[in-house]
């Protein structure tokens, strides 16, 4: 499989291609007011000689283009718009005038420190920057079959290659900021060329080794220091905040910095899958393992703390310090793809499904425009000025950040949803998630068509039509979802009972056009009990229909949310929504809450015991919140 | 009154007497092996031109010294003890030879930068240093009747008086860290030198004046800063963290460092009181009602957050994260005692019962060696090495602290008690607290002496016993506990049933030796509602009996606290405990709990209802916690 060409596209696809990318566009150039600048595309400029003028921004503002043009490049595989292809390639050929003679590319060292290059690994993400603009260059051409990028970033990677090795007049790093590594597997599937994957290999076996390469460059350049957020050279010190305290296979558990964590993962998978490794499918395992049952939340979420956006420890998620970042979502769906690529196992894809559609979705805002990079699970706005453990949170999403990672990192996920959609291996195509789409795969010699449809997540009922002329055989294995207790398929009108494995439903047959499956995923309103490890849930009830989870809003509940309460035996009433809920299902239940007076006076602490009044409770998709300006937002309800 | 007299001491007073005073003057010479540093003897004996070297600590160390004075003060008024006062007077000695010609007295600036005096009044703690010497020498001065030091701080203070005030040569400034105010006012009582009021009237009107003065200075000397913590100069920037944003007449919330915030109110009080400045007054009623019946712990603790040790906002009060410093509830007693001194209203002595019995002692290990500087409602050990938002979080009472402002603290007000247990009025002697005691006072020309006895806050029954040879025509007013739902009190056998006015019981008669007035404060085990404005707090219930708060500690109920529940309607028990919490009552209650699985995955997030177990819990007081290890603890428990 190339690419999903959705003709029924959801309605978010259409969002990110009509207003999102435009929007990040604008936003690129600095055209948007009220938003942080940018300067990327002027960074560029300078290196490239086009213009006068001092980089501006992060060290890595090069990535913010760089996603935006892989998110470009999936958006045009979807449909052809020679407007926004122009706009892509001017910008390719401004990247390629920046690129160094000697295929080095990065405006920041190129414009502001060019003696200084892969003097800071731990601290400076030219490796990173590299990684993003070498998978914009394999979805350019993967999504419009140009080379023009690919081009570049092949000679991007072999500087790279030439720069980094065990060769004596090589360096012997690695970077701070893993995602070259997942790139350069995504650059050797395209290219075939092994010095890629070996240069993985060596990235990733490096890690962790003793004498600490970080120490090493450190004091070769004078003990300078890039970051100083948490004391001097604290990134270079905290080595978990990078996941290099330690070789890989040492790791027990999902550690540091939770973006580079995933990334690193997603990289380290493909190497292990493609090089048949099983110490590092291993290391694999056992680090998802601890990341998805120990410090994954509800929303799909990781990274439990602001301080260094970083995981804290088994079972510790608290939901209003929590960290959470949407970008730490989106590379956990990576991270579950390449993992599905390895093992043909529901559970990686009920992860994707969750993050997807709780945490990826609600990093941006309905209207396409404002972005969340910090995913809170519980809000009280009135307090955010006001205690520092919440100066990370933010209660309404953003028009843009001086850090703008997520947004354009949502922009590629929602255009390359295909990839995550489907599973193309040897023996079967997984289907994990039914998001309405057309596709066309190769299957050995022969391209199998086919088209879901329905109004998923929303409705029970899915269906996947062949729409190959030529009949294809092959195996389609059907993800039932872990949040489904009573999945059931029909192929053609017949109820279908074949093997399920590993949370998969096997059909091998001779597929003709017109051939339908129809999934019926009941789903009703679900209490998901709080886990007894976890005393920020401890006694708490969410709700959860099919893949969504919900929320309390104060908009619809009004202030003190955490004085509600939903009796154990409340039934559900689930609705379509009205304004900006059209077309999505809400909850209500009968539940009780107690109002509080503002003239409270705490000093006695001799209260009676509270009278609980009825009240009827609405929950919202926790993705859609704050899409109403500022208030109280809760997930996590007292049952009782 | 001067002093309080205990013959029937409390065992904590005994404790400071023969533990702590000893212990702490070890620690300030350094001879305390596992302890952080002191110095703060080395530093004085430097600056005295005794001894060669560098000054080391904290800017503020020389407090230390100063407040362990104090506490020696006090301690000998109890019992006299030669040795100790000889060492004492050696110190005073030492400090008297420190002091410069001119008055001036600081160790860190007369050794580091003497050039640097008074330049830096927002972060240099150099008059906060000064208070506490004078307070210093009013203590020794009222315990023993010496004048050494009295005779060094009204050098002192004359010296300050000379160089703060309106006139053109002088600086128009006062200090980031309040303490000179109520310093100069306890100097004001035994010098009646109206200066120094003029001063302390000088010093609060001026706070928060604009241009601001913390701005000047910051211009004048170069825009250098003392501390970087949160930025450059955050400490002359964020002007709230001192009580300085604005004037205090404008002032609506406590904010800011809340010992801060205690020192200066305390200060602004007794010169309210003294001045009979109505506008002062009702500014201290303002910010005390703020702090007392919105920002207040169950514990007596003040400070909700880590960051600038500091109050947050209206009814957020979050039991993990808190700070609670044990310095801030010794601060809020001082100011409960000098609001009771200017308003006869018993909820200011139900303040300062609550933070002495909860926070304060629960400040100091039961072995009178290791103390806390936070005071946390709930701690999950496991996990304060890694969520870096418990970093100010110890598990476990420390030895000593690099800034130790809080041993010495704690010493000070457990052997100055009688002046909180008392309050002379010229109408009436309140009777705040029920600690055992003997006391004379001095009645226009008669000495009233009493004695106080019982076993209080164990047991209700409380006996005042007139012990004055000659009758004494007096008001005594009891105190009327807040926790108390039916107090009983007797005079020689006979209930008596006198006026009550705003908490206190007032009784009026000739008072002749042998009368026996004997209080009933019955102390039934109560169900503490958590207060619906307080989400930390909603839909759980915390024990109080007495006094005294309860909580639940790992030791005693296992792991995983945060699963335990108390049914509604369950019974009390209420025991005399063993080794450690021998004469402490304990309390014990059928609840229920439920047990995680060391195994327990969170990615299914899908759980069946929890099956609650039934489960004996055991509260003991929050004050003895953490002194059988580390282990978890919470004070509020869910009720159901």
């Amino acid at each position: 499989m190339h690419v999903a060409d959705p003709a029924h596209e959801a309605k978010y696809q259409r969002l990110v291609r009509d207003v999102v990318i435009p929007y990040q566009w604008d936003a690129l150039n600095d055209r948007v007011a009220e938003a942080e600048p940018s300067h990327a595309i002027t960074n560029f400029r300078i290196a490239a000689g086009l213009e006068e003028g001092e980089f501006y921004g992060m060290v890595f503002q090069d990535s913010d283009v760089a996603k935006w043009l892989e998110a470009v490049a999936w958006s045009l595989c979807q449909k052809p718009d020679a407007e926004l292809e122009k706009t892509a390639d001017e910008v390719i050929e401004l990247i390629a005038a920046a690129q160094c003679e000697d295929g080095y590319l990065n405006t920041y060292f190129t414009v502001k420190a060019p003696e200084a290059r892969w003097t800071n690994l731990a601290e400076c993400h030219e490796l990173y920057c590299a990684g993003h603009m070498i998978e914009a260059g394999v979805a350019w051409f993967q999504g419009t079959g140009k080379r023009n990028l690919l081009d570049v970033v092949c000679r991007l990677a072999d500087h790279i290659d030439s720069v980094f090795g065990p060769g004596e007049t090589q360096l012997h790093g690695y970077p701070g900021h893993p995602e070259i590594e997942l790139a350069l597997m995504r650059l050797y599937d395209v290219t075939e060329e092994p010095r890629y994957l070996n240069l993985v290999k060596y990235f990733i076996e490096e890690r962790g080794a003793q004498p600490h390469f970080y120490d090493i460059e450190y004091e070769k350049r004078g003990k300078t220091s890039y970051w100083n957020t948490y004391g001097p050279a604290w990134m270079v010190k905290d080595k978990a905040y990078s996941q290099a305290h330690q070789p890989l296979a040492e790791q027990q558990t999902a550690i540091g910095h939770a973006v580079r964590f995933v990334y690193l993962m997603a990289g380290m998978a493909h190497l292990a899958r493609l090089s048949g490794d099983e110490g590092k499918r291993q290391d694999c395992l056992r680090l998802w393992n601890n990341m998805a049952q120990r410090q994954l939340y509800i929303t799909g979420g990781i990274g439990s703390q602001s301080s260094g956006e970083a995981f804290s420890s088994d079972y510790d998620l608290p939901n209003d310090t929590v960290y959470a970042e949407s970008c730490a979502s989106i590379g956990l769906m990576m991270f579950a793809r390449r993992m599905l690529e390895m093992e043909a196992d529901s559970h990686y894809a009920d992860v994707m499904e969750r993050a997807l559609y709780n945490t990826v979705l609600g990093g941006m805002a309905l209207d396409g425009k404002h972005f969340f990079y910090v995913n809170p699970l519980e809000v009280h706005p009135k307090t955010l000025a006001f205690n520092h453990i919440y100066d990370h949170v933010k209660p309404v999403r953003q028009r843009w950040f001086g850090c703008a990672c997520c947004p354009p990192n949502i922009a590629r996920v929602l255009t390359s949803l295909g990839h995550y959609i489907y599973t193309v291996r040897p023996d079967a195509l997984l289907i994990n998630l039914y998001v309405g789409n057309d596709v066309a795969i190769q299957i050995d010699e022969n391209t199998l068509r086919l088209r879901i449809s329905g109004n998923y997540p929303w409705q029970d009922q899915v269906t996947i039509e062949i729409t190959s002329p030529v009949p294809v055989t092959h195996t389609l294995a059907l993800r039932l979802p872990d949040w489904c207790a009573e999945p059931a398929v029909s192929l053609n009108g017949e109820r279908v009972t074949g093997e399920v494995v590993r949370g998969y439903l096997y059909l091998n047959r001779c597929w003709h056009e017109g051939d339908t499956l129809t999934l019926t995923l009941p789903m009703p309103v679900r209490r998901v009990y709080g886990n007894p490890q976890v005393r920020q849930q401890a006694g708490k009830v969410a709700l959860q229909r099919g893949p969504l989870v919900y929320c309390l809003e104060e908009a619809d509940n009004g202030a003190n949310l955490h004085n509600l309460s939903l009796p154990e035996n409340s039934a559900f009433r689930v609705f379509e929504g009205k304004g900006i809920f059209a077309h999505k299902m809400l909850i209500q239940a009968e539940g009780s809450g107690y109002h509080a007076k503002d003239t409270d006076a705490l000093w006695q602490y001799d209260r009676s015991p509270v009278q609980r009044e009825p009240q009827t409770l609405t929950f919202i998709p926790w993705f859609s919140w704050a899409n109403r300006g500022e208030g109280e937002m809760r997930i996590w309800v007292d049952e009782g």
